[in-house]
């Protein structure tokens, strides 16, 4: 039996042309304020979910993919018709993949309860926009408190 | 004389291939929270700021965009290295540019006191994570209470 929650553990880019599914839940969900996370994807804080690789797979459009490379150790792949951002490999974390979440299905939620969710890098944040959620805020990666 | 709020309206994608300039600020900032922009730019919620035609100037890059036209009547331009979507036209506001705001050089605030802020498209955000802040929430266009 399927529940619908892992039903809605479906994703892609706008277009349709690239699709992947999660396995299992997110363990982590990061709200970025980086300052290239902000510019990559043209939102003041872009969500990212963690799965471990084996979690993830890409279903269709591999090959309709384009990778940019932010640095020598994060690789990010975005559709070449739409421009969605879908994931992203780091070398630092080979065994996981980081998704963007907004390229979920209907707006799921990439982990539910398995996931722990932060603000990242916030100290970079601009300073004319604040969320106003209560997550915990964190400096930098392995940075628990604020 | 320039004031460090105008050298402040600049930006482009995170590649450096597009850049642009505002020579006037953005009269209206959308926290969008639809699934077209979600799933466009992989974040919850998209944030745009509309600015005149007149005060939008593409510098660099035109060459280097991709467009993706949304729908019939919107057409969104894109990095077509880096992925960054950078601004978008519509036919139905011929007259403004809609660009992403993250692409703003140093989080720089669009459109400071000129401009009406305002999360759009309330009724189809995620279920599992709101923003707290205290902004009008509005469900459409031209709906100004929620």
């Amino acid at each position: 039996m399927t529940t619908a929650h892992q039903e809605s553990l479906a994703g892609g880019c706008l277009c349709g042309a690239v699709r992947f599914e999660l396995t299992e839940p997110a363990h982590d969900v990061y709200h970025c304020h980086c300052s290239i996370c902000r510019k990559l994807q043209g939102a003041l804080y872009p969500t990212y979910g963690v799965v471990a690789r084996t979690g993830f797979r890409l279903m269709k459009g591999a090959d309709n993919l384009t990778t940019y490379d932010s640095s020598d150790v994060v690789h990010r792949h975005f559709c070449r018709t739409c421009g969605s951002h879908v994931f992203e490999d780091t070398n630092y974390q080979p065994e996981n993949v980081w998704f963007s979440v907004g390229t979920l299905d209907d707006g799921a939620d990439p982990g539910g309860r398995a996931a722990t969710e932060r603000h990242i890098f916030w100290e970079s944040r601009t300073g004319w926009y604040e969320p106003g959620d209560d997550l915990p805020k964190i400096i930098k990666f392995g940075d628990e408190t604020t």
